[in-house]
């Protein structure tokens, strides 16, 4: 049997590189959890199967979707439901934590060069 | 279409009234994000077809294997893949963030007066 080991989330943010680029921590159920950095205005898309949460674990983001915006702090989630319009929008740097189907692309349908087509592990 | 809304997990927090009954605060995907808060010694179980995560969001938590333990703190996350026997233990009040499939039942294969058989939303 695989050895079975703890996550520090701190230890993990601290190898994280660049902004946008997700990292694995954690995957569950065919479920992927996710540490990203973001920081600056990310795409317009939505995810045609899958529904998508944020946790803020540092900073704070803004969510905009096609008719609202949320703000989210530290310790606040928001789960986006499969085919929602939104964009995350970080003025400062902010840390969060991701719980999405393994299958998730992190721009959706909309490929860019943010477009990250195989996330690695942290 | 359902409204989109943030969670505090702060707030959800000072509602949970009750050590080891988990409440449901977002679901996604299948899966259900619960928080719960911990103290004592739980029952050694196992869930049979179900992956869970605990992820500490404020003080400590043992979690007891066969042939170890591990000790969790704040930020710290582990996921307990099926079929694997484990036992939480709480010195102190815990309050933790669990991930799993909505099916799960936190006894696992152990039905004790611990059961929940129905978890509710926070």
């Amino acid at each position: 049997m695989e050895s079975i080991n703890k996550v520090n989330l701190q230890e993990k943010e601290s190898l994280i590189q660049e902004h946008w680029k997700p990292g694995i921590v954690a995957a569950l159920n065919g479920q992927h959890v996710k540490l990203a950095k973001l920081k600056g205005e990310f795409v317009w898309h939505q995810h045609d199967q899958e529904d998508e949460m944020f946790l803020i674990i540092k900073g704070s983001l803004d969510i905009e979707f096609r008719d609202k915006t949320l703000h989210l702090e530290e310790g606040e989630l928001v789960v986006v439901p499969r085919g929602v319009q939104h964009r995350p929008v970080a003025k400062e740097e902010v840390t969060v934590l991701l719980f999405e189907p393994e299958s998730t692309i992190n721009t959706g349908d909309e490929k860019t060069e943010l477009t990250r087509e195989k996330i690695e592990w942290l």
